[in-house]
């Protein structure tokens, strides 16, 4: 039996430390929606920093630290500064996992630092050549899961079928989805379109016995046709970008149009429109396929959006989604997993 | 000197051939700024259809009419269409510009039968490998043109850089860009950023005299940053459809929120939004690297887009835009343009 408990990055993202401790009372907070014990998140991060910080904050009882004295930057290289520290929070945190001190690894700091650290000390799960990113977004009435959003930007079609499985699951498990339609997002909707790897992809997909609706294209992502799109990791990280800016870019627009009309009451009632679309809100981006839970926030990420992805976490260890992962890639066609 | 006139399709897209001859119309109204003259409009399709047509509308004199007899549809093959439909309007107004009758095709039926016919036909300008398809939209101030939407899916990097070189072209000669800046579509803006290919890519763009940026993100589309943003046809097309979804979604939720309020003026108001982001009101795209002017409007414009599209092809031929081409891909480094 795995640990159930999560360990917290709280000195990686813009808002560090201060929004992470603040998510991580806001989880336990007893007023809210099942409140986590504090016992069950593992503050990683410098000691010194973090012991006067909750006092400051009259934290509850029950918090462990443990201490990880540096810091890796959002913008350092990920390759350089994992050798060069080894005790800074993002590797210290994925030992505690590594080591069944946590079943989850939850931070807002350097995305390639965590991919790459996660996917090294954890491992893979069974059968899985590379992991991939999964994102939420709550683009129509239901949720929508997009993988992978970057951890892969040259998969192999076996990787892609094995994002369908790991999305389904994720859907199903985390957001409630019975059974998640899985589309593959081409150019077009005939089997013969797009590229070899898609073409080939699309037959791996269809041999499974996912729901598999075949190919969609881009404006489907918002009319609530499918539950889980795949996509390799260079596109799936445009997109992502892409609705970012663009739902900044339309409600800036709308605003601006808006305000010779003296509609003061607008933005308030917009604001929530920024939330549905910002995977933030949501708990963050899930890395899928490693031997442990972990989840990737957004760098910005406010306390809100720590309390969601550490909900999220206790969500996916609850329901044991990687044992599910598991048994679900072991009904599928092998793939060429077992090369590195 | 190659001709000036214009080959317009008027059996092709989704309101053939009515919004198309009212768009011929529109483009011509005396009272429009910069209106074109019938005669430089040759009007392709079936003469049993467009003679009656015309005379309902009380067209001025002066349109001439090729005659083309059958139509390939929107969802037919265009390899198989090609083939069997010699005599339809996309292949019978491709050989006009071909025999030097016209030097610009207009049209809104089947893509890919446009992209095939004109390729195959009219061929490449000299040391194009790939044709690609440039689409030009109003996310900031000024216009944006992307390029390619989806002629290449799997490019070279040297076609890139020629997209690059052909996109910068088109900005200047048709969009009054004085110095446009060149980005490439990637998922981070370091070097070491992205694929092989994209590596590659940027190297060639740089090499060249462009005034290149290097690698943009999703969300760079939307600051103004960058006047051309050059990327394969698969992430292109996937970007395309999904700005089209996402900008009818935003919109549709804004109302939705708005409706509370009785702001009965917003619809008006957030209309022109949609249109800012609606490339066929520019136009429609253009399919740069071909030997001849190719505009492919979208299969839904209305009389607005045709002529749209059409004052645009007219400007192309009047600035002499692929004579620019020519000379701005002679002076940047060879690619592996010889072979097929």
């Amino acid at each position: 039996m795995s640990s159930k408990r999560i360990a917290l990055d709280v000195m990686g993202g813009d808002n560090a430390p201060g929004a992470i401790l603040d998510g991580a009372l806001a989880a336990c907070d007893p007023a809210s929606e099942n409140p986590l014990t504090p016992s069950r998140i593992l503050l990683v991060g410098d000691e010194a920093v973090l012991r006067p910080a909750l006092a400051e904050r009259n934290a509850p009882e029950g918090f462990e630290i443990l201490h990880a004295p540096s810091v890796i930057g959002m913008d350092e290289k990920p390759a350089v500064a994992l050798r060069s520290k080894r005790d800074a929070s993002i590797p210290v945190a994925t030992g505690a996992v590594k080591q069944g001190l946590a079943g989850a690894l939850v931070g807002m700091g350097n995305t390639g630092a965590m991919v790459g650290c996660a996917t090294v000390v954890l491992g893979t799960l069974p059968g899985v050549r590379r992991p991939g990113i999964a994102v939420t977004l709550r683009l129509s009435d239901t949720p929508l899961t997009l993988l992978d959003m970057g951890a892969n930007i040259a998969p192999h079609a076996g990787d892609l079928m094995q994002y369908g499985v790991m999305g389904a699951t994720l859907q199903r498990d985390c957001m409630g989805v019975e059974n998640p339609r899985v589309g593959l997002l081409n150019i077009g909707e005939e089997k013969a379109k797009g590229t070899d790897l898609l073409k080939q992809a699309g037959e791996l997909l269809e041999s499974t016995d996912l729901p598999f609706v075949g190919n969609v294209e881009g404006g489907d992502l918002f009319t609530g046709a499918v539950d889980v799109v795949v996509t390799d990791g260079f596109t799936g990280n445009v997109v992502l970008k892409l609705l970012e800016g663009f739902a900044g870019f339309m409600l800036g627009q709308v605003m601006r149009e808006l305000a010779g009309h003296g509609a003061d009451w607008a933005p308030t009632a917009l604001a929530k429109l920024k939330k549905n679309i910002d995977y933030a809100e949501y708990g963050g981006a899930l890395l899928l396929g490693v031997d442990g839970v972990v989840i990737i926030g957004h760098g910005r990420s406010d306390a809100t959006a720590v309390a969601n992805a550490l909900r999220v976490a206790a969500t996916a260890l609850d329901v044991g989604v990687n044992r599910h992962i598991v048994t679900g890639l072991a009904n599928v066609p092998a793939t060429d997993s077992a090369a590195g």
